[in-house]
């Protein structure tokens, strides 16, 4: 299932819904899902999206999305309003997908807003996730097992876990499946889908990038350069270690850092260049992982049977422990 | 197989050796390896480890390790040293383990030294490694499939990957099994054995400890206070967060902060105390599925039959897929 990213604007949702609801009716077959919703889901950062817009856009019958995706409130209890909200303005119909990145956040999740998925990041994730975290070895396991138990103790519903945060290819995804994920979620891997709407020269840079460990970091930087300050502190954006970040550590003061960043803009693609690029590629530690652009179906199609296919095999290989 | 942890001094070694060889003549049955060697190994830190001292003592035919575990070099350039002086001393009966935590340094052990084993650390690990990295999820992968093309390519020998670094339980361990690591080894988890030669209060801060990507840092104080400063400076400690660690993100001068670390060294288990303990736990970020103190034999069966059982359900249950 895709996602429509709307972030913390919502201005172009609308427009976005009908992109999708062309696409969708383009496709041989339908996607039906249970409760008639369109089968795609919609992602909203909640310390900038606004409550009552995306809930008029979100209402209308021929949006009502299979899934919403709640990410980043301003303060914990942001989560159970729109929770609430959404289960009103769409009839309950509407699944409420949750993203944490430490074990007490998963717990507190599930108290104060019994969501439909809890969507579980490791700080290996590409983009915005939590300054300080722990990798999906052992958060996954640490998360299940302690939101399970506090789930019964407290009598509520206990959740669907899905995996986000370096899940790259089918390898990946069979970790987090034995890890007792019930599905993962893919970023940076779909940066370089021939659909994906960014430029060729980030998609380029993506595709660069080796052994993200050591060529990407997790830092306020590059909001600071973008402008998009407005995240709550606790947050990060990890992206591949450019010539704004060696500039930055290197104590250039944030100005002039500026100043040669706008200018990068104005190049353009030669703004991502090996070296001398300035421009953000947000990546995850897996980005060395990504290294051709394919059609999003495929990568879907790949990483699903890829999984399958392993855990079969490691199965039978340890038959005989 | 367990390892002794000489580190950076070969003091203690010969006796550690010595009630190695008693605990295995007491084994009900025992343990044979292919080369006839001591069937334990033992990890040198290669910062400070004296090389000849060491092969003097690994040399003596009754001390012989099955295998003996390198990290930390001050230079790459040692690892190709200390394989061939231990190659020699050993007449190759002892295999040689390094460990790696980005992809770059892998493929380079490989290269340079060929050992039979690469030990793949994840950031999650506790205790040290490289400051910056990145989890096993995606880092074992990116990994494996380099290095396996890596020594097609040069024509080296390609080693066996064991994963370490967040490895708790069973299912982490499957985890890192469906990505393709021969094995794995644990170190926080065996801080809550029953035989682990640690100060009590050092463990009950293990079990209490949860939730270690919020409550555990990879930071450089705790060297700085202990005393251990000698490690290179790309690597850090990870640790339970403690007044140590919060007093030095407060500002507090490290001269007051070393002075309030060596009173609490005087009061011994209190020195850990929840809140007010200042003594370090060093602790990877999965601390929070250490939850009781168990036989080392224990824990490792529990941990490779939880492996073996959910890679079999888990394989069936995406039979449909």
């Amino acid at each position: 299932m895709g996602f429509i990213g709307a972030g913390n604007d919502v201005s172009e949702l609308e427009n976005e819904f009908d992109k999708a609801r062309k696409l969708l009716s383009d496709l041989p077959t339908s996607l039906q899902t249970a409760r008639d919703t369109l089968p795609i889901g919609v992602g909203f950062l909640l310390w900038g999206a606004p409550l009552q817009e995306t809930m008029s856009i979100i209402s209308k019958p021929h949006n009502r999305p299979a899934a919403v995706w709640l990410f980043a409130p301003r303060a914990p209890a942001d989560l159970a309003t729109w929770t609430q909200e959404i289960r009103q303005a769409t009839d309950g119909a509407t699944q409420i997908w949750i993203q944490v990145g430490t074990v007490a956040e998963a717990v507190a999740a599930v108290e104060s807003a019994e969501p439909d998925v809890l969507v579980v990041q490791g700080t290996d994730a590409g983009g915005h996730g939590l300054s300080q975290g722990a990798g999906l070895i052992p958060l996954l396991p640490e998360t299940i097992e302690t939101v399970i138990k506090a789930a019964e103790q407290k009598q509520k519903a206990t959740p669907l876990f899905v995996a986000t945060g370096g899940i790259m290819t089918g390898s990946c995804f069979a970790a987090a499946l034995a890890m007792g994920a019930h599905g993962a979620t893919l970023g940076t891997r779909f940066l370089a889908a021939e659909e994906a709407s960014i430029a060729p020269g980030y998609q380029n840079a993506v595709l660069r990038a080796k052994d993200g460990g050591a060529s990407t970091v997790r830092s306020h930087v590059y909001d600071t350069l973008r402008g998009t300050t407005q995240w709550p502190k606790h947050y990060g954006g990890r992206g591949v270690i450019n010539a704004s970040y060696k500039d930055f550590e290197n104590g250039m003061d944030l100005e002039q850092n500026k100043k040669l960043y706008d200018q990068a803009v104005k190049q353009g693609d030669e703004g991502w260049d090996e070296g001398s690029g300035r421009l953000t590629t947000y990546a995850g530690t897996g980005v060395g992982l990504v290294n051709k652009v394919q059609p999003a179906g495929e990568i879907t199609a790949e990483v699903r049977e890829e999984a399958v296919s392993i855990l079969k095999r490691v199965s039978e290989s340890v038959g005989g422990l």
